[in-house]
């Protein structure tokens, strides 16, 4: 820190992501990447945009992009808003949408860059408490004057809440944007995109970094209705005009057009959560129900940052949140079978260790 | 606009970028890109990325990049930023740094996008009227009391600050950071990265966008003192944990490592640039004295507006801007000799005709 630094670079607090160390042999478990490849057809359009072109810029709007997102989900082109990564289109958001008179509402346990926007952009927010059951109780909702962000399925609990449930909340606050995070939606729970043609408040955010195992190119989205993207779009055209390269637009663009490829990998990880879920049990840890592409889970007998420590040990990286309840638990990402293998072989070893921490 | 906006959002003037029309034939010198293509070892770098590892994050401190970045300017990996092209980079230093009490400093012609960071993220600011020459005049922002950004060479004017008077600048004003985009500087001015060792107040933006000829691929960065560096990487990590994509990563590193290829590409348009000069003065045009890979230049019987119209009439795009004085010219990208060529011919023959606007 030195004179040279605005007031607010001094108050922030910025997110952490997961560690990303380059370790020959980890099994890395702690970010919630997919452990199978993006579509062949992505990689092949990255491949295709490596041209000579890269000397003009990219489409400022991602026309095509947009174009087969709208296609792909069944909206207008002007209903689609896409960023650098969900967490830029979250950002943005903040900006045009969620900053307003009274307090923001999110869980008090959810993807912790929410508080960080609020930081980084001045908009006050008010936490609503999880259940017993670390669920979000919709009703809670209901009764306060403040726009609403709710990650579904939340993290880092993996949580979903019906579609019924959304229908409900963006109802009863028809007075307020409400912003679905859907960054783990294709993992089992149901999108609320169906909704935003009843309710002009909705906007519901996408990533193609999960279930499109495509984190590398930085590539999110938002769907709403055109007076919401709007808003979106004047914020991003004040901030960056181009925000998506050539290479992610068209390695995006061709990842939608491979349905069999989702479909298939999508399974495979519902499968092999389903697989990691009892061993887990089996090991004698409660395990949260699920509807994303990782579990969080806790054991009776150690701490969630023992159990993490002990893993890394072990070249297995899972990830450990700090915070009331959440540092109880890790959250680890459904990898591949042999991936899960050594993870549950670890844990078994060191359950079985009664030097373990 | 409707009911669920921020105020913020409602209150916006956003950037307009120059427009990227996609007409077959069309000899497009309005948005300062390359004539040339990016180095073709840069173009095999982003095709050797496009692989199944695109399912996982990038770096997300650009370690590999910020090394040759650090090593191409004679500075340490902890003096490197970069961010999603130089508009991110600069977005992040208004706040982390521009953002100070008194109001910050710029030139009344210069970047159109200074006033809209200014807006979006509340920054006070004064403008300083350029002398009547165009040119940016240094001893008017000494004895004020804001945080300073000048582009050198400026745009759109294209005139060049020396390396002395920007020395002058930031002794003089050591109480304040001072950023210097230096978007254009390879195109004949002289960077002010060498003064950075001296200056723990200079903030030296550049992009690999004009000279790398990689616009399509979004990377800037910034040098300066690795205080200022980590209070944008405050920022950064407060906004987008991962801003450049894996292909962005790879393909701006192997640029860098290909100094024929730059060398080679910016005499060339330094050379046209010239040529392009001769022509407009044999016109009867004024040519503003460029530094740039552009030239901005005003004919005393036509108004700019009415240039630029004709000129798209005839297929030929180049940029015109509103705003006094500016209105007057025209700016044009140094495009390839054959680009240039259809330009000056273009606008030998709307000259030659009475009945031009």
């Amino acid at each position: 820190m030195n004179r040279y630094w605005s007031e607010l670079a001094r108050r922030l607090s910025p997110y952490v992501p997961g560690e990303q160390p380059q370790i020959p042999g980890l099994v890395k478990l702690n970010t919630n990447e997919s452990p199978f490849g993006p579509s062949p057809m992505a990689i092949e359009a990255v491949r295709s945009a490596a041209t000579e072109t890269l000397r003009l810029y990219p489409d400022p709007q991602s026309t095509r992009l947009r174009e087969v997102l709208a296609e792909y989900h069944g909206v207008a082109l002007e209903q689609i808003f896409v960023g650098n990564g969900s967490d830029e289109v979250l950002a943005h958001a903040f900006v045009a949408l969620l900053r307003q008179a009274e307090p923001l509402l999110f869980p008090d346990v959810t993807y912790s860059f929410y508080p960080v926007y609020c930081q980084l952009f001045g908009v006050e927010h008010e936490t609503v408490p999880l259940d017993d059951g670390m669920r979000v109780r919709i009703d809670d909702y209901f009764d306060r004057g403040g726009s609403i962000i709710i990650a579904n399925p939340n993290a880092p609990t993996g949580i979903a809440l019906s579609r019924a449930d959304i229908e409900r909340l963006v109802g009863a606050r028809a007075d307020a944007p409400v912003v679905i995070d859907e960054a783990y939606v294709d993992f089992g729970a149901e999108t609320a995109v169906g909704l935003i043609r009843d309710h002009p408040n909705l906007l519901v955010v996408q990533t193609m970094s999960k279930s499109r195992a495509l984190a590398g190119l930085r590539v999110g989205y938002a769907i709403g209705h055109a007076g919401l993207i709007q808003a979106l779009t004047r914020v991003k055209d004040s901030f960056n005009s181009y925000p998506l390269g050539r290479p992610a637009q068209a390695g995006a663009t061709a990842a939608l057009q491979d349905e069999t490829h989702f479909q298939t990998t999508r399974s495979a990880i519902i499968h092999n959560r389903a697989g990691l879920t009892a061993a887990l049990t089996g090991l004698g840890f409660e395990v949260l129900p699920s509807s994303a592409n990782f579990v969080f889970a806790r054991h009776p007998n150690h701490t969630g940052h023992a159990l993490a420590t002990a893993l890394r040990q072990r070249a297995v990286l899972v990830r450990h949140l700090s915070g009331p309840r959440v540092s109880d638990f890790i959250r680890i990402t459904v990898g591949s079978v042999p991936d899960l293998d050594r993870l549950t072989d670890a844990l078994a070893a060191l359950l079985a260790t009664p030097s373990t921490p």
